[in-house]
């Protein structure tokens, strides 16, 4: 059975949402979020990260690969396009996007702001990281289509890398009015049974 | 025709790299890097990023994506082991780890020492950055097993991915002789002729 070290408010958010949505069997282990110092890998999981995924042999840390992973292996075809269908690009984009350019901000800010005590000798460090972060929900908020989700009516896999993106961003006070269609994009995400639960464990 | 906006030195050099190791033909288009000030997505590419790729209608600015979009539409079975493949799982990880985990390091401290002038005010920033970096440098050594590729005998895209990263530590002095596996590696990866031309355009 799968196997996923969690810890809550982490990345590891996203693999349990996923999980829940496609309504697999897993088991749950949940770790305490360690505050990294020395070493950056050394939360209580196999690979010292958050998320963890354990599927027999195979052990995964990257919640990007791991979303992946599952789709392609127990998706059933669901939650992403089909290789080759027209949405395919869009889906990749977006997957990609939520995490290796929209999350990066959010990360250092956490890093600046959470894991380390002289926030206050950083500030325009500070601003720079919070105009970054703004620039890049203003570029989901343009490029978002018409919705309801990033794929139009077709929910995805995108949409739960980006979903938690923007939890975070909201609560780094990033995200706001200044973004109406991701206000209300976020408002449904918040409204799914599968978002819910996985938030609540 | 497939085109793509590059800067040299930038994470398009990954999408160039490998458009030359599958000797596909596409347009280049290549385009100064401006430093981000003020916008982060101004760049002279349709979307404002670099790399963009463009292929008929479908635009993409995330190197994860352009590399996993031009393989599934046009790699052939090439690059990467077939979904459902034992080794699909850590082509996966390591695909994303590249840039999810062991960019993101390296990324902030070309923000902090070239894009702002202030990096002296930054100094334990700077270390830690610096030790956070030559963490994910430990974990790809500890991890590498016994190549000479990161799917062994298999050259993959997920070396094309990491194998820019580590171009960049290179260049800032995160990877060296602390890490003997990936010097090895970084030198095999230097004698593709497809990764020399693609570092020459």
């Amino acid at each position: 059975m799968l196997k996923l070290y969690h810890a809550p408010r982490t990345r590891s958010q996203r693999v349990l949402w996923l999980l829940e949505e496609l309504e697999l069997p897993f088991e749950l282990v949940t770790v305490p979020f360690k505050t990294p110092s020395s070493d950056f890998f050394a939360q209580e999981t196999p690979l010292g990260k958050i998320p963890t995924l354990e599927d027999g042999a195979v052990v995964l840390c990257e919640s990007g690969a791991i979303v992946e992973y599952i789709l392609e292996r127990y998706g059933d075809n669901r939650l992403a396009p089909a290789i080759g269908a027209p949405e395919r690009g869009r889906y990749l984009q977006w997957l990609h996007f939520a995490e290796g350019t929209a999350y990066l901000p959010l990360g250092v800010l956490v890093w600046l702001t959470r894991y380390r005590d002289d926030a206050e000798k950083h500030v325009s460090l500070l601003e720079d990281l919070r105009h970054r972060a703004a620039c890049g929900m203003a570029f989901i908020e343009e490029h978002f289509g018409e919705g309801p989700w990033l794929l139009g009516e077709q929910f995805s896999a995108a949409d739960v890398m980006t979903g938690f993106t923007l939890t975070a961003a909201r609560n780094l006070g990033v995200l706001d009015e200044r973004y109406p269609a991701l206000m209300d994009y976020f408002s449904r995400i918040e409204a799914r049974p599968a978002y819910q639960r996985a938030m609540q464990r």
